[in-house]
């Protein structure tokens, strides 16, 4: 199973792609982070965004895109553009006829580390444990993006995915 | 100048367009709303409100799409609701090569009844006066479309459109 793990921001978007077969395990297909200019009118940002997500979903063919449920505690305005760049990342899956599903914050850190109330670094020494990289990967993006995949192919059933 | 007006919302997303030329004055040359399947993942919705409004943009092919700012006063998860669907919205315009003008409520209500504190009633009203139609259109999501595109072709500047 190949999963697109993605954390969406306006800025930074992090995305990764693993997959697990019960022949080779766990591997890391790929990596990386999406930089919107932040020069250039939001609608193209949200553009640079969709496009390179749908490139990323072109090429690694995931079954299934996984994303963290938004958590409430962070304030309107960054909740706003975080929105607006989970909208494209959601659309990027969808105009690509992949489903998606959604985890909590408590859901992936009971996933990797075994309790919900994990801090950030246990949650990267998981990501990086899980999948036998060298390092954590840089920025946190990407940790987080590969956390919510690990946690999507952990799980036994998808979340929201009804109707598809 | 042929403008779309669009009232995001991941339910209902109102949309109109209308154009003004100093020989014929103000034109409607559509409007609507689009209804997403609420049984439908979101993404899927997200996906319903991008295509539709793609083609609306294919069809009319408007030099611009206006959209209100959102407000801070809305609860946040309403707030993440339509940013999401607000996402879309603005994808729909960036990937079809349309600048996007966004516009405040004070703007909008400024431009179109002369005061910035003017009530949904009246601003309906002055909407059916410019565009002189026959009554005011249902449901509210049509009127606050038209009401952004009128203030976008009543602005001699068009905001937040740099480098376009």
């Amino acid at each position: 199973m190949v999963v697109l793990g993605i954390d969406p921001g306006s800025s930074i978007t992090g995305w990764g792609v693993i997959s697990k077969a019960p022949s080779s395990g766990w591997v890391t297909m790929g990596y990386g982070v999406i930089k919107t200019d932040s020069s250039a009118p939001f609608a193209l940002r949200l553009s640079q965004i969709f496009r390179q997500l749908s490139k990323i979903i072109h090429d690694y063919k995931p079954e299934a895109v996984a994303v963290e449920q938004l958590f409430f505690s962070i304030n309107k305005k960054n909740i706003i553009l975080v929105s607006h760049a989970r909208g494209a990342a959601l659309l990027a899956a969808s105009e690509a006829g992949v489903p998606v599903a959604e985890y909590s914050v408590l859901q992936v850190k009971s996933s990797l580390v075994g309790y919900g109330r994990a801090e950030k670094g246990q949650m990267q020494k998981m990501v990086k444990a899980f999948l036998k990289l060298k390092e954590i990967p840089e920025p946190d993006d990407i940790a987080d993006a590969l956390a919510v995949a690990i946690c999507h192919i952990n799980s036994e059933k998808m979340n929201k995915i009804k109707g598809l």
